[in-house]
């Protein structure tokens, strides 16, 4: 199974990049779109309508300020979804932060730290999952441990 | 023109009645509809793609927690958007707060303070924005003013 | 109808020519004014009791710090006020986003985010609004959002 | 020389009312107003210009939520300016707070603790600004230390 | 597979039996333990290192205050862990909330909001993570969706 | 009456001399003093005790972290104190914020903004009390006033 | 050794009362003292310099609001100095708070928990402290610490 | 007595010298280890397990973001433990003060301020807390009081 990372603008590559990079040390092929829950709403609705059918296992979502993209891919998928709360507006992005992870009963988004640490977070928390079914990438969960949770 | 309201939850109802008390008082026909931009995004999508065909002309759009909502209904619609944040999260509702104002650029929502001030403001601004293309509003605008900002 | 912006201090302009860039796009004439609600009351006074018959449809109102000025401004006009929250005191502008958003019920201010991102949909905002009324600017509100909301 | 004390609402009353309560104390006379920046704003800039004509030494200005009384208290007399912030919006009035301390350079309000301790030591504050003046002030001053800083 | 619970304290339970109610909903078997990694550390260990072999698939771990739990417990484990801030020290728990999500790079805990909400919501994503792999607990995932997302 | 300045550390100088840049516009003769509260208690005490009789009428204190020094200088003298909160801790000197304003009933500080603001309006602030009794001083807080607040 | 714990205010009594019953069980004396840094600052200062010679080993101290008694503590004696935060002012006492934990560079307190988890666990940090020095002490932490931190 | 210095990572080095180089200004030594309560965790605990009988009197232990550390090295040892915020995840490092400061009753931690100054009066308050029993130290914390608390 891939991951599907979706990000609320062309700015977040840089952070998210992170959470690709990690991925692929595990093993775990993923597609990067950025797709906005305000600028592109259909988009994401048919992104994640379809994330299960074209092979994706896990979701995450990243993005910053209002950052409603992470709760509204929760509310189109089945999928777990993860979610990164980027900075760029309040000190810190405890708006994103607050925006992500206080969803209400039902939806969740599974909310790693702000920025760079949760994109990488995010990446690790998808090989755990994807680690329950698949025993390659279980084996590179380990051998992470044993490198000092680094790639 | 009439004011749409949608709010996330059936518990938002107490407070979003405010809204709807104050635009009787300024002779403003109201909607009010319970849709979750997490629970039921598609009749959110659905109701903000027709909102201006059906003759409205401001929506209100009241959350708390993780609050989509407002930032949604501004992404389907291209009528002025209020914002209302809810407590129920984060005391004093500021996880509402931030996941409502600090929207990013191109998609406003012009937010309210927390709760029921911010319900009963919702419907005055509406007032002032559609007093400056009826008369009948105008002049209620005026004798709530006369009154002391009371209904 | 024309839009009326108030900034409180000199070295707000930078933040707020974004309104008025973005006003331009809309084909809405604005008139920016350098006019605080401590430093120059009955200039604020005098500008929003004569903004209305000025032909002035909308108001901006930005501050920092304490920033009362877009409160007192919705006291003195009745048109719609919409306030942009701006930085320069506590970090990431939260003394100016909570003197602005928690207005007391009857004088609202439609809040938008702190800083460039609320100044320019402050001027969204301002279109979405006058568009009601105002067929030209209903279109540019179109070509906007078709232009992935930017100008 | 006497104190004025605003308040924005008849219900800040209670709180404001431990203001006079400790002015009569220390043998100073005052005056209570209910008059707000939002919806009496040339009431208010009425009491102030003449604030000092009436005999007026000193005067207190409490409000709660975006709490712009006491900054424009300070724009319309030269009188020192005691501003007490009340609960009533975001949890400890820290909405209020932060309107009323961040003053820019140039418009000071002495700015006490949030609620009732804040009301009382406006009052305190009052009597240690006439104390300079006025020995029957001060000397109360004194007893109140000695007497442990009670009433 | 079924689903760890741990807890930091006894008073958590009537909040995490809200994840085993819905645990349950979605036939996910769960236990539940109370071991705290500041009192019982060797507990937590023991449980974490034995987790997947004793055929456990995902770990919920909920704890208020300076909630070290979930961190210490994604330290031990290599399955996914969930993390619940709960109330109980500074208001609204975010004192909890930011000792379970700012996990550093490396050793993700996904964070749900605080309290109840996130009680349920870890149950949820549960079902999501565990319906990858089990076409019962998926299918209960639809229905829940169907339904509302209510049990 | 002269103005004393107390702060807590030599790294306080650049903002604080801005007071007394202030102070000297307003024709008020200004002693500057480096003490700390936690550094220097009994040099604290001994220049509060003796202020008045050497011709002090109002103390100006600032300090930043935790910001003991402005109450305990309210506790040694009967003299008006006002507090300035300086940066140096925690973002936007919130800690010394609350350090200072939120002095527990009997014991005034009067608190300015944090940082240059707050040292230049602690000077203006002082000239409004100081005019009260001193015609010179009540001339230049007009001046001052007719210039903009600007020295 | 005995420990002295001096709290600001006869109010703060029943929350303190938890660290004297702690001390009871770790066969340590203690003598319990109300004297605030703002009210009673000489008492303060006496009770510190004096308290080495008493037999005192450890200084507890809590306040409340800008809470300057832990901080003027550690100015006045040697000995170390542990600082417990109590509620009554801003929710959840941050105000207290960051007012005892961030101490300039030079003067430590302790700090611990706000409330009544940090009156136990100032007790329990005496233990460990005195326990070096005091076999009794050190058998008595083992026994807490085999009871589960009970006492 | 010896005292230990664990940090959770490489990077916290250059703010815990700090503590190291003021230790030895007392004539305390100390030995500083990285060792992280995530990633390694059964190295922290043998680090405590063993600290008392290797002959150390105090641990000081630094970590930021969810700073897990200083509670767990609590939970392993029944020395004194210091625990030092360190900047990193949110602005100022308020999420570290948390997850450190808020300890629940049973497990102290004596935490001091984050950043330099709290690794400085963490090497203090070890200084006052062995000079307890050592009249060396003792002398030096009477000599670093002396000297203006500077080393």
């Amino acid at each position: 199974m891939r991951v599907l990372i979706i990000m609320g603008s062309e700015s977040d590559k840089p952070v998210m990049e992170e959470s690709q990079k990690y991925l692929q040390y595990f093993g775990i092929e993923s597609e990067m779109v950025v797709a906005s829950a305000h600028r592109n709403p259909d988009k994401v609705r048919e992104l994640c309508i379809t994330a299960q059918e074209k092979g994706f296992g896990v979701v995450i979502a990243a993005a910053g300020m209002a950052a409603a993209l992470p709760g509204v891919v929760s509310a189109y998928t089945s999928l777990p979804v993860l979610g990164v709360p980027l900075e760029g507006g309040l000190p810190g992005g405890v708006d994103a932060l607050y925006s992500i992870v206080q969803m209400p009963a039902g939806l969740p988004v599974g909310t790693l730290a702000v920025g760079k640490a949760g994109a990488r977070n995010a990446a690790v928390l998808c090989a755990r999952i994807l680690g329950l079914g698949n025993k390659d990438v279980a084996a590179k969960v380990e051998a992470f441990k044993q490198n000092g949770y680094r790639i």
